[in-house]
């Protein structure tokens, strides 16, 4: 499977805000990530930077 | 491997632009989009959604 983690940047730092996220769809104000469990979580930020052979997501707040 | 393919979105629209790619990295005017192979393309755009599973980056152009 090719989910990866989703990391809030604030200032540099990298912080966990959800594990196995699928999909990450726009939304009015924001972005819902959704994990391949089915767990979802809206952020009021954007995608910033994506790694993906190491998993990762980074978002920024707005 | 866990990259994907990234696809400019276009009036709903999808285009292949890039395939296998690693990384998206922010930089002024919009993105830079890497490879696994390590070819760059830069776009004058943002990620607007993912879909990690089906191995799909939507970009949409600013």
């Amino acid at each position: 499977m090719c989910e990866a983690n989703a990391y809030m940047l604030i200032e540099e730092k990298e912080s966990l805000i959800m594990e196995a996220v699928d999909l990450v769809q726009p939304e009015e104000g924001g972005i819902r990530l959704i994990s391949i469990f089915g767990d979802q979580k809206f952020i009021k930020g954007h995608v910033h930077a994506l790694s993906l052979v190491d998993h990762k997501i980074y978002i920024k707040e707005d």
